[in-house]
């Protein structure tokens, strides 16, 4: 195994010991992957406990979501994250994680955009310099077929090229970032927002 | 002790340190099991700190709940743990949590059914592929007439070969795997289910 | 230092992490005792941060809660230890914590009697051993005047020889046992038993 | 690097891991900052994974909230630590953390003022000796123009000397004390005093 590649499976390692302690990806669900070429990314394989990865848990994939190491088995929702690597070079790493929160306000959330405002935590996204601005999210239906979610998916980041990250109904986030560090910052940003905002509700309606 | 037996109790060991850490296994309540044998059980004794046990914790009963060991008194709730091994032989380990969530979810729900539907992780239950499902979970009147709460318990079985877990009003969850790791998957699942619909019926309400 | 009061001082450190850990004791609020003697108990000393209490933050108190070690202060709440230790010879150690959940449930319920009532987790208190039966525990005024308050716990005290705990509104738990094992046991189901409550109280209101 | 920058260091990298690892200053939020000298502070870099701090991270500051250290950029907010140095001799520590409750609170409290009565852990702050005190905590709205904001914090310090903190809406908390310890037990003490307000407020309402 090369060094670039220890180093990016460690990553994925730790990002899955530290996002399976706070809850955020239960039961083995969820995925992480990162960039290891201009066509290849490294994602954890299908199934797997995320707070006890090891290096024979991630595997290789091209930006068709198609494994290339035999005997692994991708995660279903690859296209979520190769789709990602194509849309934009300098996204090195991408997370989707499972909390409770995100799923919730999720279903909630009539509409198909979340629109987070007002908040300073904000600022933890790259690009947003303000609590002035709105952080919007949009939320996709869930749906088992990953190539029709994937198409929705693509329209909205070809007309939103400041995307953030995404929901999809009772299901989870995704999130990503140039590094790793990054996508874990949006990851936690994302949960403080999620979780200010579910108490917002419940007391504002009280 | 025995290699195999070694290897159980170890398992039910760090399925305890795990449990009680997740704060669904207070107040040394709770019970904890893997098959043995096509006969035997190895089980937790009686009124023990579920985050503290040893080798010496657990003994072995048969399918009609007597303990195999002299001095060691099994908890009061063995059958409910027998009779899931004698209704199916793939399961090999059964989990007896009593979480808040378990709990207060039990006493709110009016009718003698939980069904969860719309959450991609209902997936994590061995044979549910789609959140298009409805997962049914039954709940049962506490009783502490262990035998009469069992057979209530065994007609469900018997009418629900599907079934992954019940839930004992204002006491806790039980469920089960044909490992311990599934076993612990599904508790996870479970806790993860129970704490996104409470948030969702006190949002929805308001 | 003897042995016996090693060991109950280590008893005494190790619950403090614990309480502390468990956000039970926050901002160094809280204070912990064990029987040394028929005539003496074992109690930390004032304002100390209590999930890194050392051999230096306990001290012996007598009965009428002086201080038997020059230039300890012992917490202002001794006489509501000493008076337990009093109270029944059984009991070895007296636990008094700040949790959130405490202060909240003793503010909301407007009676003095907060009654609990369908949990399976009542069995945790000795003497108790059916869902069944109800767990009374009293709330006092809060009162910057110990004696005083004292005086009002012991009527109480005086009345219900099966008394398991108490609350004081806005302030925190009491509760004791045998062993430090048997209060912190009912730490963790009182504990356990308001928050269900709480969140019972929030969700059958909607 | 001399000895009592060393320590005030390790103090600063130590309360980090703690205010991170309760969730209180997440995604590179928050910036804490110690008293160097009567005319010097020594205060966190901008942007920092505060969990994972080294004396790398730190950088010295006059009291007009510049740099006196070459590459290093202070927190945006510095401003609000210094103004606190002057303000009064006696502050040896200053703490600024975003969490949760403090950010929900902030946006669900309409008037210019939290007022917190009632609670035993009022007295965890210095000065305070009774629940029957009214503890006061001013709200400022957010501001991404720091010396602005500092002249409505300046306002009612001159005007308040018993100030003990304050809150930023949508944003956080500020609070001080003579040492590190101080400071922390106030965080505690306002973060419980938080959660009991929010939860207060949702049951108080139903």
């Amino acid at each position: 195994m090369d060094k670039q590649r220890k180093h990016l499976t460690q990553q994925i390692i730790q990002a899955g010991q530290f996002l399976y302690r706070q809850g955020w990806s239960p039961a083995t669900s969820s995925n992480y992957s990162t960039r290891l070429s201009a066509e290849q990314a490294l994602l954890t394989v299908s199934g797997r406990h995320k707070g006890e990865l090891t290096a024979e848990d991630v595997l290789v994939v091209d930006w068709q979501g198609q494994s290339l190491e035999e005997g692994k088995k991708p995660s279903a929702e690859t296209l979520l994250h190769t789709q990602l690597y194509q849309w934009r070079a300098e996204i090195g790493a991408v997370l989707h994680t499972h909390s409770n929160d995100a799923c919730v306000l999720s279903l909630l959330e009539q509409s198909t955009e979340l629109r987070l405002h007002g908040y300073e935590l904000q600022k933890a996204f790259t690009g947003y310099t303000t609590h002035e601005s709105t952080l919007v999210v949009p939320i996709f239906a869930n749906d088992q077929t990953i190539p029709r979610l994937a198409t929705q998916v693509q329209q909205w980041l070809d007309t939103h090229p400041d995307c953030v990250g995404y929901l999809i109904r009772g299901h989870g986030l995704y999130t990503w970032g140039a590094q790793m560090s990054d996508a874990l910052r949006h990851i936690e940003a994302f949960e403080a927002l999620f979780a200010c905002e579910l108490k917002l509700r419940a007391l504002r309606a009280v």
